[in-house]
């Protein structure tokens, strides 16, 4: 299918489903229900990037692209790799010359959910986002006027970009690269997970544990930062996992009050995007559970309940983006 | 589509052609045509590895697997990158820790046809070739021993491995980690190029340059060594190409008589898998092509010789094998 025509179904599934939900069913969860909301088929679109076909499918092959990468070989589908929940399930990100960087990646799924792109929120949207690994010396370590000359060298991109910025007498420049990525990337949701058909009213989507671990979830103060359709408030936390000694968003700020602050993760897929926390050195949901509620919410869990929540964790597990690999020139 | 689907289509399809080829029109080049053979939809399948759904599927996964590298982020897919031709379009592979090979990495295309794998012939076959990468140093960089333990660990490998290999007690062995990406392997055919249209009775699919090409090829020798459905005799020629000190096969047999000598590598999607050479230095099909006449027949080509034999080169990029990217444990 070309994108062109899954972009159209889409969305078109997306405005029948809104129309079509059944009438919900009752099991007296009706007011735990209410605290969420399912995701949508499609993040908020920004107005100075309309989500047209032409940078959808361009922002593809770019993804796809390791000729953006000082060795040739990394691409952003080498750590946001579609075969491991659009992430690279290692401890930290390796990128160039096999360096380890600091932080664990996040899955690219979803991710224009988010209020605050990456662990220490350094920019606000995904259009900020996506130049930054291409130049990162321990990612693809390659400078960006290169980049651009390397992707001028193909006729393919240059009819490509031409083709997504109609009205750009120069549109290989890194501002489209940037917003043609970022419309990829707005394509990659994973709508229709368990949890999401039991908020739309199909009730025996999920079975009593996971519902009990929702309850549990609301109960314990977890949906306080995890919030909202991507399941997080895409804010700034205090937090200190073992092994951590990354001074997270007061990088960015300086500012005291932000030392150890990271963004909020998503728990959308959080069942297949281990392992867990900015350190990436937490392996399991249970044991990620069971340091949030230490951490975070200052309690231990019964193991019960830690069994009961990653059910429910388990639940958030969505379809993933039909993926037709680009035949790159 | 799953793997047994694609696999009983594709075999149907196979069948379906060899019994509705057309009656052969004639263009006058019947001796010429009479000297190729279009490409099966597949491979001879050895007597020791039958070819299963469950084994291509296995393969498929095992193919993907960046776990069975030292790095945790290298898969056979990093070099033979299927948006790449399954190969990499760099000059020589680039493995663990951005360490650069010696040689430029052969797509995995057709490997089945082939008689001799890797550049130097130093494995007969697939199964023999499957495990080299994995412990290479400059490649995946990965001790067996240690791949077969974290992939014990998974409980879909577990399973995968049983179901693929139901007589073994300890089916995750060596043995049978060569035979699924093997068996994967085999399924990763090109037929159908507009070359295989010609040679099968459709005398439109080549425009009049590219049948000229197809005379020069025949008429200056190139067929001598690029012959058979692969357009490779698996055999092996001696040819130092610009830049290169590569002793080739005489670094497997020690044999002077096989010093430079490299196995004639397959012409098959040849316009899609450059750069070219053992060395990966040379970047363009017209380059090459004068390389090869220079050094291997002799003769220093006319251009419009290079041009109609770059044309026909061109035919030969056949029908890029489905893939639909496995969901890694």
């Amino acid at each position: 299918m070309t994108t062109k025509r899954l972009l159209a179904s889409a969305i078109a599934m997306g405005s029948a489903l809104a129309i079509a939900a059944p009438a919900m069913a009752d099991d007296g969860l009706g007011n735990y229900r209410d605290r969420f909301e399912p995701l949508p088929h499609f993040p908020p679109i920004p107005a100075h990037n309309s989500l047209t076909p032409e940078k959808v499918e361009l922002g593809k092959f770019l993804f796809f692209e390791p000729r953006i990468s000082s060795s040739g070989v990394i691409s952003c589908a080498t750590c946001h790799n579609p075969a491991l929940g659009w992430a690279d399930r290692i401890p930290r990100a390796t990128g160039h010359d096999g360096q380890i960087g600091e932080r664990n990646t996040p899955t690219v799924l979803n991710s224009g959910f988010l209020g605050a792109q990456f662990w220490d929120g350094r920019e606000p949207d995904l259009e900020g986002q996506a130049l930054g690994p291409i130049e990162a010396d321990v990612e693809m370590a390659m400078d960006l006027d290169s980049a651009l000359e390397r992707l001028t060298e193909f006729d393919l991109y240059q009819e490509k970009f031409a083709r997504a910025y109609p009205d750009d007498e120069s549109p290989i420049n890194a501002d489209n690269l940037a917003k043609a990525l970022a419309s990829f990337q707005r394509t990659l949701n994973t709508p229709n997970s368990p949890f999401d058909r039991y908020l739309r009213g199909d009730i025996d989507a999920l079975n009593q544990q996971e519902k009990d671990g929702m309850v549990a979830f609301v109960d314990n103060g977890c949906i306080a930062c995890h919030s909202g359709p991507a399941l997080t408030d895409s804010n700034f936390h205090r937090i200190q996992v073992p092994g951590s000694t990354d001074v997270g968003r007061y990088e960015v700020t300086g500012n005291e009050a932000d030392m150890y602050r990271f963004r909020t993760p998503t728990l959308r897929n959080v069942a297949v995007t281990y392992p867990y926390m900015n350190n990436g050195a937490t392996e399991t949901l249970e044991e990620s559970v069971a340091i949030m509620g230490r951490e975070m919410l200052g309690r231990e869990f019964e193991e019960q309940t830690i069994a009961d929540i990653t059910a429910f964790l388990h639940t958030l597990t969505g379809e993933m983006p039909a993926l037709e690999i680009p035949a790159l020139p």
